[in-house]
């Protein structure tokens, strides 16, 4: 931005990721680790059958609420012809796995970056396998959600296998999917 | 969509569900439990930084392979700038909130149409608490995902909050999410 001599040196971005920026994140949180509270918010609303959408914009990190989001995130879920709905999104299942493959590629990158590992790109698929039965209600020894869910990774980068995988395991969704979580349901009704 | 005498009754729609063809869908299933394995797919591609983009088309479900999607479902993912990214995307732990919202919400509204309850309208908060230092690697004791999600739904309809609230536990992602699962992650490099 400026070519002035006497400016700062540039960050230095790995990955896509300001390494200058991250690190003082680090060293921030370390000093006052308060600042690590984040807490993020969706607010949906129910439009017909399988069909409701969610927005998403405020969310909460280094003791303020966010100022830099103008508009909302949107996106609509509904279920498959096959599953009752009329297709006008992904399904809920679905959107849980674009959230873990997107967990784990942003955690890879990040961690990477730290460690000055140079990752030049990174494709992943994810499969989920889910008995319908759980859902429906039909046998108690089925499960609701998936029984299991593989993700493979093809990475172009000269760091080992292992290495990649690791870092990856750092992931806050992975981390939410593996592993049980307290989720509280409260329903009010109108009524 | 046939004005003649003749024609068959109309599907019987509760909540914007075919609970005709929820129940042919039930009954089929008794029958023949192999129709309720479904595989579900996501393919991700990382872009730069903390954004990536998934895209959602094909799945498994009643011994075939979908034909009925023509086009993919395509979604972002990315981080907001105190987050180091450039907020092109709602970030992985929000979709995991939407992911949410939406499958206790499609549930709530099938199991009801499934019994005769009639909804006329919800509306759900969600917010979910996590400390950075876990996904940072700050702290071993601080888990890397939410600590808890809190969800509250406003739902118009006269039966009780109560019985709405059972009903949306069928959901598969409050599964997911409130419970333990085994995700296989694989790498490959191209080195």
């Amino acid at each position: 931005m400026n070519a002035n001599n006497a400016s700062p040196a540039p960050a230095r971005v790995i990955n896509g990721v300001d390494t200058d920026a991250l690190f003082a994140t680090i060293d921030a949180v370390k000093a006052d680790p308060g600042l690590a509270e984040f807490q993020f918010r969706a607010d949906n609303r129910w439009l017909d059958g399988g069909h409701n959408r969610s927005t998403i914009k405020g969310f909460r990190g280094c003791r303020q609420e966010d100022q830099t989001r103008t508009a909302p995130f949107v996106m609509d879920a509904d279920e498959p012809p096959v599953l009752l709905g009329r297709d006008a999104g992904a399904n809920p299942v679905e959107y849980v796995l674009h959230a873990l493959a997107a967990c784990l590629t942003t955690t890879m990158v990040y961690h990477a970056a730290a460690r000055g590992i140079a990752i030049r790109g990174i494709e992943s698929r994810l499969e989920g396998d889910l008995d319908l039965r759980g859902f429906l209600g039909l046998d108690d020894t089925v499960r609701k959600g998936y029984r299991e869910v593989r993700v493979l990774f093809d990475v172009d980068s000269d760091a080992s296998p292992e290495v990649l995988r690791e870092l990856a395991k750092y992931s806050p969704v992975y981390d939410i999917v593996s592993n049980s979580l307290p989720v509280k349901v409260q329903v009010r009704t109108s009524a």
